[in-house]
């Protein structure tokens, strides 16, 4: 067990830090996932930008978002947001919060954000707008008490990702692998639906187009390839490359099956 | 003949990670060859990110985009756009699948994409637009089955680069040269049109201009030129620029001749 | 004395360093910072591209932004931006003028910069605009005679961003990582709503949103980690992160408390 | 002699570097110097990406754009535009040819380039346009035949930057330093520009305003402050940078004296 819990830490600073590498985090917001043989806990860092995460940097924490052997060091304030998603959602094993350069422009001008892509068809059939004025009148805008991040979950309600009025948005997986994919390519569709809106007519992907595509590309192998795509990158930035370049046994962890495509 | 197959795979890694770390392509994509020596076959990478794709993880294909040796590896799913367009088009020698996020717009948005600088005008006479939907319905959006990759050949026509609706762009090359040309030039053609756009009305090249320009640009100096630029800006993005710093031999290859010019 | 003297030198650099280094100042513009022990003068370096400020580079100027110690290199020519804020503001510790991309459209088409969020809260109630012009008419836009950075105070008045027509932006903190932050959040907040504004309406923060989320995000805790990001980031740009990693100890300056949030 | 040619040779591979470095060539464009004792040459490299331009790839050529001493390379087909510039212009003693990104969509939609702040006051009194197909109808759009220079260099007129439909830009300046800013800070004057448009008015400099901070930035401090900036950025992409940390010896060149400012 205690293997499992240090590759979830490993793996989560991993997340935390390639995320960041990508341009959708920066020194604010952060990555999470469920503990990986206690679902009522979840792994999250101690207080830094998440392109800095070590894996000793990851903590326990429990569905009320209170570290369990407290820790001489600050904690991010809005953990909430996390625990109360994986309170609300028992399937949900991973989350991300962040402020991407390409989503707040949805979330300061109120603007839908579609699936324009079959890769941004991982936002799922809609994301849904929380504005916390609604419950809460004027505030700081950071989601840190218990009844704010309940307020969040419920408007997340069963979809994947919620955009969050004036501040950003919050992304969730059933796996950190899935989670990290989703986050970065609905990322990613933000960017491609805005240079769209100024060519002219936006055209969204169908209904069904985007259930196909979100359950094709979720699949193992595509989210294994972009995982190991992010992470040699990630080495790459840090200098890691040249040292201990990405040997094929990098890719063994998900040992592909012959005859299976993409 | 090995010597030149060995050859053709060390190009065509080097090729995807070109156009990789041009921007062009990321996770998702691939670059494809028709085998150096015969015509039936075509060679592509196993399934990986095109940035870290090594010749060794190049392997033939027969023009029905089977594997000929098979492997203990995860393919591409989408072969047969590859496939399709060796089988209708013998003298395409090069094909580049990708996703690109200046061409995404003209996918999404149904703007017709047109060359707006004498580089660009390696497009062509035309760029069509292919619409899945139109033979086979809501999908996933992935052109997986032989019939798919045949409406895709079919839609491409005798033209060099076809965009999918809110997919992505599929371009073609007589060599492997021209077609990294091509891809990468017809994407920054892309950005430019977009920002052209924004300021007003976009004046493109006539026909003349366009197919003039073109058949000069695509001569082998300038594209030895462009391929050397990239070439080593690879190196410097692997490291491997400060070990072995690029010599004139590098150039050799396409050894100029005196008095030519560009 | 001494030490805290050099210590201020040291960071000093680093702020030129880490601001330049996230791409909101280029060859030009300049930070500085009041002395630590000596409130009637400044620090600012001999004039070179911030980018490259080193701690020895860093001399002491009086108010009337004359050199206290003169030396044989080039001085910068708008010494008086700082010298008549700090003049003007005795709670201001740190100035930053600057040229970013994302803020210079505001100061060439007179559209109002405004909080978008939270982290862009601290452009703070209000960031007025100047025009040189209305005091000084044509002029070659260059804030160099103390008269001209009275007036330029006087536009600031009691906020902490004044926009500077067709030439850029000054800002003030009452610390120097205060300022870094500032100067990095409103340059991203100015990004995002352009974008927001080719989406639609741009919707801001309210004025009591605006003061809370300030004073949210301005406390030591999230200024220290911002810091501590920024330069990490510069470390690994000057190829300073593979010899010497980051250590915790880099963090221990703000030695955090147990049970702090965020 | 030859020591002074040699320092050409070397500061020419230098500009074509940085220039390419700071994103405003790719793998085409060129840029050139008057010969330092001989008027009636000039240098240019032969024919590769100007990022690769070491001092021996640098070569003489007559005003009528011959290469004094024939070489087994190839050579850039548009030497006119340079041969025909020095000709004209015996003040301008350097010349840039590029296609940048953000000057580009001026080029295309006929947009008039403005100054927008005082670094783009370089830019001059005016950019005037120039179309080949006025003189020469339809054509590969390149700039190869002595006419066309000769053309290009009437558009240019007393001006000191030139844009070329549907093309790209080229640009004057009375040394290789000057010519160096002015490239950079028209590219980057351009780009706001576009941003500003986007949020509506663009108000540009006045005349008066123009002539003054093009004379104030030209001077040699500023202009030697940003190629030492430049310099340095190269070296760090070149991973020179940790070799041979740029000292300030780096920077006597010009000597800077006492006293004076910016």
């Amino acid at each position: 067990m205690s293997n499992k819990l240090d590759q979830a830490r490993e793996q989560l600073a991993r997340a935390n830090r390639m995320i960041a590498n990508e341009g959708v985090l920066d020194a604010f917001g952060h990555v999470t996932m469920r503990h990986p043989t206690d679902p009522g806990r979840y792994l999250m860092s101690r207080s830094r930008g998440p392109e800095l995460v070590q894996p000793e940097d990851n903590h326990q924490f429990t569905l009320d978002s209170e570290i369990v052997k407290p820790i001489d060091a600050r904690l991010y304030g809005e953990r909430v947001i996390h625990g109360e998603i994986y309170k609300a959602r028992p399937e949900v094993n991973a989350v991300c919060h962040h402020h991407a350069p390409s989503i707040l422009p949805f979330c300061i001008s109120g603007m839908e954000l579609k699936p324009v892509y079959h890769l941004g068809a991982t936002i799922g059939e809609k994301a849904p707008f929380w504005d916390g004025r609604d419950d809460f009148g004027d505030t700081n805008l950071i989601v840190a008490k218990p009844e704010e991040g309940a307020s969040l979950a419920r408007a997340l309600g069963p979809y994947w990702m919620v955009l969050m009025r004036r501040h950003g948005a919050t992304v969730a997986g059933t796996t950190l692998e899935e989670l990290t994919f989703r986050t970065i390519y609905t990322a990613r569709n933000a960017a491609m639906q805005i240079q769209a809106h100024l060519l002219g007519t936006v055209s969204p992907l169908t209904a069904v187009e985007t259930e196909l595509a979100s359950e094709y590309n979720l699949r193992p192998g595509p989210v294994a390839r972009a995982w190991e795509y992010w992470s040699v990158r990630l080495d790459k930035a840090e200098g890691a490359h040249r040292a201990a370049k990405p040997s094929r046994r990098a890719n063994k962890r998900s040992k592909p099956k012959r005859g299976r495509t993409r």
